[in-house]
């Protein structure tokens, strides 16, 4: 008899970015910290019949990053993708569709739904979009197919195909011949 | 050319429950108020690709719906489906998949996607899921095929299929042969 | 040698009333829970040289109180004020200013501060004026000779002399005369 | 006749530190921006019997004022001052003592109370200090004679007499003879 209700893994990757940055008191600065996922943003979510499992591939802003990191990135992304569950990456906006196109190169369509997202101002803030990001692409990594994805503002973009817009803070899709 | 970032339009039906119940200071009883939606729900998520209309149905706690209240529910689930644009129904979770079954026993398969949410506390508590359940509706109404769905909870029900479980205060998968 | 920052301590009766309300999910109620005191609103103080000592006095809605109630707010005041610290009192607002006249009349003016507040909204949501106001009653509590009090949306009125003004959703002064 | 609820003008003096820092979404960096006191921090407190003045003075981090900049924020306070309302002056905690240390020196007793207040945390996170200091010197300053003060973490300290520990991450009183 099967389970009609079991729990969906769901692997999360973190890499640094936005998203994951928290204000230290002492000096006053923006630093990156993975606990804050966990104990900040997935605790604030009710995932009843979802079991997550976190683990930190890198932690560093995403305009800092090289392929040499998104190689790490990839080699994470296949590793994880074995254990046949859906993964959400949370990964800096400025270079997210570069990791993301990176990995499309490298690896072909992985054999489960692979969803990026992040966040334009830190899971802290009060007006963060980071609980909205991840909830986006904790559903679609459940809802898609195999594939790579970014996940950002109610838009689910196809890898590759997108990129970021500074002068509007958000995804879009790139138009083709471009 | 194609616009490669048109604006999505997504159409909300308000029917009352938990979700749109607001604060009265006056007598400190907790009432339905249709505008919470737009002015608390809505305005605290960024939607920069996806256009929202609103429409009032009902206001109504979903254990006092009778079957006249469903139908004007699935007449207006007709009525707005001829528009071409994915459909989230507010409503209350205690009778939400009853709604939903009654929609898809009257009207058979909608042309678009019709996805219910709601919420097992108010929005205007700190500890509300209404914030995740609205933002988990919007997406599926867009990366889903025509056809009654519930969003709860990261997770994305077919209809007829889904129930509320009390104890647990969240939606189930039906078992077979139940 | 002095100590020149000594932690001060200060009794917090509770009774109910509005600021303790939280809302149970089972059935989409109000209720008192003077547990939600301790870990939702003291927890989100910075409270680095005071020590708070919580006692449970009622769990009432303040317009079901009577004169056998207020004896018990009175006489829970008599035993608290003989340990020599400040005393918070958290109460419904709609008869706050009836137990406050009451504990004056039968006490007369007390060994320390006693300071009521209370809350519009419970402290459970959004926009609650409850940590506002907690804020207040404790620094209040700090500051003030020995008397009793109300503290609530930026200023402090001493009892007797105060009511609440149901129109405006605050509390005032009583003009001279009436 | 006296009017027995009149508001109470209280004039605020901005001057940087990181009560008023926000996140600019384009850079990742946090930045000064005094329109963020008037619409966060104000906006979410009750205040029907308090008028505010708001005034900018300056817009600095504290530890890069230096005495030009002090001898503005006390001409500013001695201006101020002249209309015999309370102010309120939010500053940066890591030189805030010395700030109110040379106004004291500069001016002496002033003819109202000046209450300095900030923030470990910039208003914009979920769990910042500053609502809870702003609310507390806005009652101080209703409260206390004239003189100048710091409100800070549930505690006033009268100037001079007071210096912030950077290990606690608050303000405490100095001790006699240090």
């Amino acid at each position: 008899m099967t389970d009609s209700n079991p729990k969906q893994t769901i692997r999360i990757l973190t890499t640094g970015g936005t998203i994951e940055k928290s204000y230290c008191e002492e000096d006053g600065t923006l630093r990156n910290r993975a606990s804050i996922i966990r104990d900040g943003l997935i605790a604030s979510l009710r995932l009843p019949y979802t079991h997550l499992e976190l683990d930190s591939v890198l932690n560093k802003d995403s305009l800092e990053m090289d392929d040499g990191d998104r190689q790490q990135i990839a080699d994470a992304v296949a590793r994880t993708a074995e254990k046949g569950d859906p993964i959400v990456i949370l990964h800096g906006t400025d270079t997210m569709s570069n990791s993301a196109d990176f990995c499309f190169e490298t690896l072909g369509t992985p054999p489960v739904a692979v969803v990026f997202t992040g966040a334009m101002k830190p899971m802290g803030f009060i007006d963060s979009d980071a609980r909205q990001n991840v909830t986006e692409a904790l559903l679609a990594a459940r809802l898609l197919p195999p594939g790579f994805y970014i996940a950002f503002h109610n838009r689910v973009f196809a890898i590759p195909g997108a990129r970021k817009n500074r002068e509007t803070g958000t995804f879009e899709a790139i138009p083709a011949g471009e």
